[in-house]
């Protein structure tokens, strides 16, 4: 396979520490994609590196950033310059009986590329309209579509995902086996994002019912 | 005030846009640092940008990132790069009338500095059990400390908190007056990180009990 490949780890998403934790494949990352909704996205501004969370979207083969026209690390991206964008879901602590093996379990995507300004009308609109799906699935259908002023005052940029990998670690810990006879307590404790109750806006209408999407709200596709 | 006085934004900490919801007091910041556990780390590797997730924890005015004396990107960090540190807690996601106002909540601290590797044997392994104990509170006592040979495959990185900003997005949507009358359901849903019940390694003899601060663990000092 050629580097940059679907499928085949390039110099840079080799994922190189603990190897066996490395993934390659587009369903791994595509699954980690779709349940976050806030990814670290990483330039070299003028005073050197800069990371900055926002939301995202993938579509297809794509990452959706969007941030006001005014967003100084936006202006960055469009002019075409390098990005690395990180998402990551903790699932939990490792507890070993040795500090040193101490761990966290987690996936995480690492996507390396160079950003592009979407400047199509048609592909802008659906792009914001996939990152308010993305955050909250269901959304974009009741909510008030951007007027052109709002699609002026945004900008939207894409980053590929050819250049993609995935690490995910899970399960307990690894110990040395002079430990295993430790009278310490070693497992996990694991950790997810869950929701609370929706909060309505203090001006609502008392006859606007709260949508299933907001009250049912979930990331983990195996969360009740 | 001097540029990186404590309280005082320099030119690449002040936050630009939405500059209200830039915080600069070390109380703020404190408390991001610690209710957060991963940090995103970002530097400029020979082919690009790079950001990727670590625990870290914070002792005083330095924040301690560690790996394996073999991970590339610690090498990088220790040779004294310039590198961004981002944490970020999510805390709901905001449901605006239009499309254009939805936003999340969150409480995010970025950290611009040149990392140091932390050498002195004392400083070293009092970082390493920082971080042991800021990702579970209390667990370094319990834990079998580290040998020499684990101190020496280790490396320890401290970032200085001379340039840290906070961002705080808290509150319902912002609207449009002209959207406050459409019949479209509009608020926050909460969201927040729990943890479920331990889960011993398997190996782990009956007598041993499960620890508090496993059983009890959470991050937000407001939570139950």
């Amino acid at each position: 396979m050629t580097p940059g490949e679907a499928g085949a780890p390039t110099d840079r998403t080799r994922v190189r520490r603990l190897s066996e934790r490395g993934r390659y494949d587009r369903a791994t990352v595509d699954a980690i994609l779709d349940e976050g909704f806030v990814c670290h996205l990483g330039f070299t501004a003028a005073h050197g590196p800069v990371v900055l969370p926002t939301a995202y979207a993938r579509v297809g083969d794509q990452l959706y950033l969007h941030g006001a026209r005014a967003n100084a690390a936006l202006g960055t991206l469009s002019s075409g310059s390098a990005v690395c964008v990180t998402v990551t879901l903790v699932d939990g602590l490792v507890l070993a009986r040795s500090a040193f093996h101490h761990s966290i379990n987690y996936r995480s995507v690492v996507v390396f590329g160079t950003a592009r300004e979407v400047t199509d009308a048609d592909e802008k609109l659906a792009a914001l309209l996939a990152v308010v799906d993305h955050v909250v699935p269901g959304r974009s259908v009741d909510a008030r579509p951007p007027t052109d002023a709002e699609l002026r005052a945004t900008r939207v940029v894409a980053v590929p995902l050819d250049e993609a990998s995935a690490k995910v670690r899970t399960g307990g810990p690894k110990e040395e086996p002079e430990d295993l006879s430790l009278d310490v307590w070693a497992g996990e404790v694991p950790v997810r994002l869950v929701a609370g109750s929706p909060v309505a806006d203090s001006g609502l209408s008392a006859t606007v019912s709260v949508p299933s999407y907001a009250v049912q709200y979930r990331r983990r596709p195996d969360d009740a």
